[in-house]
């Protein structure tokens, strides 16, 4: 069993709030991040697939497979994006790291195991301070 | 004569985009940078300023002082906000990483000479692949 | 199950040695660490906690206590400090990585659990090519 | 348990092909990483062992120990050299990623054990984008 | 006036040596990166531009245009290259960072006036200690 | 002419304090960083060097020499050790970066000249948020 990381990155804005919150209750809850006004991140992603070494290639997936299967899926759906307007798969759900790695996870699942691969690891960067890794 | 730099972050929402232009004539100028619904960065400032150093403290500014000019005069007035609608000295101007660092430099220029040094250099880098700097 | 991680530093002076032993068996045993006159790190501490996301906020936790909390029990106890002289929860211990590590999972186990996350992970970095892992 | 992570650099060249192919055959599997005149990389090899802390040290092992294991196994027979042609453990192996993270594993299982460690780890980044780990 | 830089990354092999010298004496001159088979890095190459900012668009230049300009005369000749070998701006010349920095230069110089911006610097980085900079 | 510069590191401990002051003025001058039981860091080096190709070697300078010159006159004396005690260059003055970065450039500034190069910038990094550059 081998692992294999790709990182690709996305420039996207977002808010954290509940809309049935007013503006005052969200700044409560959500500090700055609820700001009505939007904000955003240069958000790093690192996808990592396990499986076994393919011995005719020496490969367990082929990186440029596997770096357009992500960018198709995720990466053009997210990158200069609004995520709590443009993204469907977020629709109804509060724009955090923790949701946004597990939404990513359930878009990567089933393609990455059409290249013969199964997906081991979600990690999101927000900052170079905050992290959030998901395995399914 | 030494330099000195300091690093600060914010994390910001903008768009590029001309009022006088319809959406598709924005896209097709400025890309997906101009989507309507905005997205963001995490912006990194690099402050650099210059002079003598002081032979009493043998610093040439105090860094907790200079750091916290910066963040009274730009970092707090920048993130988690919004550049097009939130920050008054970008009023009026295509919120570029161009102007935003010319923006940067000249509310820093005076409170930074009151520091006893002088502004020698804005740097901000918009991604890891991306940086402006400006002189004055 | 999802896992956050959030980064912090601190500056600290330490010395790798044995009372019982002479300098020379010091600096036979652990080289320039041991010099009696203290030598220094810029220390990098990840703490990973992991849990459920709470469906109200979209968070596991929110990263401002847990950033709090972590410098309130360690790193306003290890920043600027002497690891051999000062800090409380090393004494008596060989000031190494990794009792550091140790001592800092003792530290924050508890406070991560009253946070309702649960403390998986101290990775702390000496420098940029050594580092330890902690699982308690 | 504590795990303890050293990290190490080595440059060398490579080229991903197969000899009973024609250039054209492996320019359509293995795209430019096939070209016959061959390309290269720095690459970056983090090396995870575990095992208990030595009470009479504080160490799990020698780091210094350690980095002269590494080197003495791995890095001295691949910097500045040719995968493919002057690397005896990997001699008619493809010199893919995967397969030079294996190939490491197997020649630091050994020599780590005597070291009084267990390798945990080897995780080989090849470019920023792009790593492979390896746990036996 | 204002200066902007865009980071660009290619793969390449090379090697250290005079045609007219023995490998001994190649060796002797050019230490290990003299090697007959060959060595690789990950080069890491800043392009730095000056000029004025464009009040109709708020850049100096559109950086996806920088960034084609540098693939198309640069990039796509080096990555996934022999740099002694296959490299036209290189031949008859050593293949040191200084000559590589000096050669991209060259190239750069003219397609960037034409973009309306003026070459300012190019820094190459061949590993992360070790980097050259040229200014024409 | 080009510029090519060497990284290098260095960990120590020192404390900045004035000794006509009591604990309690120098803290009140310089913070934390006066603690009597000393702190330490990771400092990171780069020294930039300017001249001519040898149009013989390809080289401004054979890297590993400048490297081992730096390690000789400067790394050596300073890792691993107290700034204010131990390193005879700074005796007198307070461990400051700048001052540090000033001292540095005197002790490289002739061993550079004898290379066949130029000293042309010192830049010297406490930590990832604050650095000082000096030119003479």
């Amino acid at each position: 069993m081998i692992f294999i990381t790709r990182r690709e990155h996305f420039n996207a804005a977002h808010r954290l709030f509940k809309p049935e919150y007013t503006d005052e209750q969200n700044l409560d809850v959500f500090g700055k991040c609820s700001n009505p006004n939007w904000h955003g991140h240069n958000y790093t992603l690192f996808v990592t697939v396990k499986g076994e070494v393919n011995p005719d290639t020496g490969f367990l997936v082929n990186l440029k497979d596997l770096s357009a299967l992500i960018n198709h899926h995720v990466i053009e759906r997210l990158d200069h994006r609004n995520i709590n307007l443009e993204v469907s798969f977020m629709a109804g759900l509060l724009a955090s790291t923790e949701n946004l790695a597990i939404g990513i996870w359930n878009e990567l699942m089933d393609p990455i195991s059409q290249l013969g691969a199964k997906l081991h690891n979600i990690k999101l960067c927000e900052t170079e301070n905050n992290f959030v890794e998901y395995y399914g």
